[in-house]
């Protein structure tokens, strides 16, 4: 094995924190959610949404519940810009949604940003600079003052343009950027004097978002930093603490909500994480993860499909068939006991106290999200026979007994073996007919009449039942008359009787599939002959007596 | 917006854990990997493996460096059966790599399981059995101790078969399956007893896997569950801890990082997060996060697209394209600021100190794993000058100067906003063609010629060039002999005394593209009319005095 060169990579440094608090916290309730799917999300994209996928989008995030939504980064780009003009003049922009826009700190930028806006009732204007250590080195070859200096300067105009403007539903969001490669005294000491030329206060909140623009560390350090900023920041109550996580670690969303429990107030990300590189926080599984443990996500997931469709087409992405809660196998258990235990605790959820969801291996029932029950179970070579019996009564309304799933798993297993592929419930059903319900061979029933003797009815006789049937058993053809208890004992004992195969009956169910009245009905069967063969069968007819004959000779066309 | 029902849903409960330590501990080195590809993720899979795909994962599985490698649940399918044989009786397994197999606690399948790994040198036998509460009541229908005693005589079984083998290279590990949904205590109380009936001690270690079978709560909560069940283990040098993480919640791996700092010895994980439902702890995420912080991640990723390969042509899976480490897109930049710091970053690494890496936006320089820096700047309508500059000089040689990026780059956007499209590096450069060298409208050099006069050389005359050149603009041709400094200089004296356009040049750099003798120049150039109209050009030549005049030529096409 070669070995990496692990020694070209320093650790992220760890935060000075005594007697840290969050780890101790839980969440209560719903961050203030702030979409920016449309910026971050459209920014990363091959292909970046048309003005129209854009209001689809905007529509879209609308309809979910979000009431802050960054729309783009208008100075930077024409369709940004018609596009930010559009939801303005149009009037597409609800009374109780506020849109962002994102703006560099730079003079024309800003200019541009707020002609974009113009008209608009309520806004924010998200101002950021790049405060990290390798920006300020590398990129800008500013120094720790001239880097504050641009916030400043922003944040003077911005606030100088809304004071122009008279709109007071401007407000501001100012970010310093690459926050996780910032040293946090100097983060903090930029936000200070950029609260300072806002004027920030309890009236006039200012949001700081500090953002995870690369994601550089395990989440509870980035917890630990939010800890310390909130403890650290002069006047809190003045500002909204905002978080924004990338994922380039694979935990964004444990960030956001580690974050959160440090004291974050408000969250920015996008569906189904979608923005630059590795995405950006995933709103979709942070606020389902919320709801799962019984916080209001005060956002509309009900029908996630839709959702998903809609962002599949806006944004020509992919969800993965994994993603949490949307993703198409994450409702399927494909192994036995998975399915058998998910199949026993569907049947025991209306049970369950106060109605609380318990279903092993659901952490969700995925009808609160608009997913159907169907596709949760699904048969390959690993499955068992629970999901095997859950799938056929699910689709099918057959019901098979216990004491014969193993025999018919074994039948499912084989096939699935030999393919090598997954079985749909079609196939499964198809198996299960031509195993059990059409047998022809060897045996064959030629003629069954049955009927009661009315006299020995009325008399109680146990053995009232006539039967008269022809049965052919490979080329010998036996015709008899026999009488019993009822149809099934009629036709053993005389089957018995003209064959002369020893054979007793050791397991026997019926049902009616379905709930019309021209139900079929279905009856299962195992015989055990003296020889100690033993086999099951199955028999399907709208006369049940008959049903249970077919089983019978069924079976005795599966004997080994 | 409808409310979803929140109400469903309770809380995962708290761990009491008085001054919990690992939110102050630093992951230092490398867990015990174990991967479980072969079982749990093949086990999820809509068309399982074939034997020769389960071959071709284990010898990649080898290949990455694992040593301990779970390669099926053997007594629950006929295909597993067969490749775990197959392992062994063809002596597919390194000395220094340990296979694992799976197993219920149930007789029949303990001793098919001794009968798959038969000839072994080593292998973990890995028992487990559910031992939740809503197992307990809704599956099993079995109090604590009922269910106890499943683990305890299974443990007991493995024990006996171990030693009726011989073989002492059999390890045993133990998963109290459903961790996450069992009382802690219990949990305990339960390993507790298998520990005894293993007669584990610190030369016969028990592997204790405590599995997030479904992911139910932040990470933490479960990094609490770890450092308090790691306290409370009696004999914890007789035990490796393991955790194996499923990502119900997307938090899978931060999970498996958290616990790690709790006190858990061993993962448990999949390439790719392949697994039931939402896939497993993502092994090639959580080995590169350890590398990213200087860590030796005893793994070898550094040749993640060919491992990328055969997980796609042996699972049929997706890898997504926003997938950390791996994805197509996480090399990629598309915001122009984001352009211009990658761009910059890069040119400043090799002077980073002691060559730590240190480039923004990119938190793994993408060579360490296989990936070039070609995919890194794409360019749409969002992104800067920067960028295209970079791509530019990256691909083609091409340094267009500081003063002329804004220019091309309001072309480059103009195309990418009317097409809408992510722009290759291919057609930018056809562009930059486009849009300066090709010209020839409304000037046309239809002839130049270039002397020294060679006396005036001698006499270090200052306008020793002679140029003599025929140029058409419009419908007008001009013909005229010039003087001057150098060709330059010369054409331009001519062209304005032919024309009378008067102009100067106001910026101007050249350079050769490639190396060999061969190489051309490229020249680019800036004039300033006398009416304030400016405009920027580029000729390219194997002259570098004629590129410079055909800069000029272009300029003038390009005249507003």
């Amino acid at each position: 094995m070669k070995k990496m060169n692990f020694r070209k990579y320093a650790p992220y440094p760890s935060v000075e924190l005594p007697s840290r608090s969050w780890p101790d916290r839980r969440i209560t309730k719903a961050p203030i959610w702030s979409s920016v799917d449309l910026r971050d999300g459209n920014q990363a994209l091959p292909i970046p949404m048309s003005v129209e996928e854009k209001v689809a989008m905007f529509q879209l995030l609308v309809s979910v519940g979000f009431k802050e939504i960054e729309v783009g980064f208008p100075s930077a780009s024409a369709t940004e810009f018609a596009f930010v003009r559009r939801l303005i003049e149009q009037g597409l922009i609800p009374d109780d949604v506020t849109i962002q826009v994102l703006t560099q700190a730079r003079e024309h930028l800003i200019r541009r940003t707020f002609d974009a806006i113009s008209g608009a009732k309520h806004a924010i204007v998200h101002l950021y600079n790049s405060t990290s250590r390798l920006q300020r080195d590398i990129v800008f070859r500013k120094n720790r003052e001239e880097i504050k200096a641009i916030a400043v300067e922003g944040t003077a105009l911005v606030r100088r343009l809304k004071d122009e403007s008279g709109v007071a539903g401007i407000r501001f969001e100012y970010s310093p950027e690459s926050f996780t490669g910032t040293e946090l005294d100097y983060a903090l000491e930029v936000c200070h004097a950029v609260m300072d030329v806002w004027g920030a206060s309890e009236e006039n909140k200012i949001i700081l978002n500090l953002p995870s623009t690369v994601e550089m560390s395990t989440p509870n350090i980035y917890a630990d930093r939010i800890e310390w900023f909130c403890r650290n920041i002069k006047n809190r109550e003045a500002v909204l603490i905002s978080v924004h996580a990338h994922n380039d670690r694979g935990t964004a969303v444990a960030t956001a909500e580690l974050a959160m429990m440090a004291g974050a107030d408000r969250v920015e990300g996008a569906l189904f994480g979608n923005g630059e590189r590795c995405g950006n926080m995933d709103i979709v599984v942070m606020a389902l993860n919320l709801f799962t443990q019984g916080i209001d996500p005060e956002l509309d997931f009900s029908d996630l499909p839709r959702i998903r469709e809609t962002y599949l087409r806006c944004t020509r992405m992919e969800v993965h068939p994994r993603h949490p809660y949307a993703g198409e196998l994450v409702y399927t258990a494909f192994s036995g006991s998975h399915q058998d235990a998910i199949s026993k605790g569907m049947k025991a959820q209306p049970l369950s106290p106060e109605g609380l969801w318990a279903v092993p291996y659901l952490p969700i029932d995925p009808e609160d999200v608009g997913c159907s029950y169907e596709a949760i179970v699904r048969i390959n070579s690993q499955s068992g026979k629970g999901g095997v019996a859950y799938v056929l009564e699910k689709d099918y309304g057959i019901q098979i007994p216990k004491w014969m799933q193993p025999d018919f798993a074994e039948a499912v297993q084989a096939v699935a073996d030999r393919t090598g592929i997954e079985l749909s419930t079609d196939q499964i059903h198809d198996l299960f007919h031509a195993e059990y319900v059409k047998l022809v061979e060897p045996v064959i029933l030629k003629k069954c009449h049955i009927s009661w003797d009315d006299e020995d009815l009325q008399r109680n006789d146990e053995e009232a039942t006539l039967i008269s049937a022809i049965v052919q058993m490979k080329e010998q053809e036996f015709s008899f008359d026999a009488r019993g208890n009822g149809p099934l004992d009629a036709f053993v004992k005389g089957i018995i009787n003209a064959s002369g195969l020893e054979f007793s009956v050791d397991e026997y169910a019926e049902h009616a599939i379905g709930r019309s009245s021209g139900a079929l009905a279905i009856a299962y069967i195992k015989i055990a002959c003296a020889d100690g063969r033993i086999s099951f069968g199955a028999g399907i007819d709208s006369n049940i007596s008959l049903a249970s004959i077919k089983a019978i000779v069924s079976a005795l066309n599966r004997l080994p």
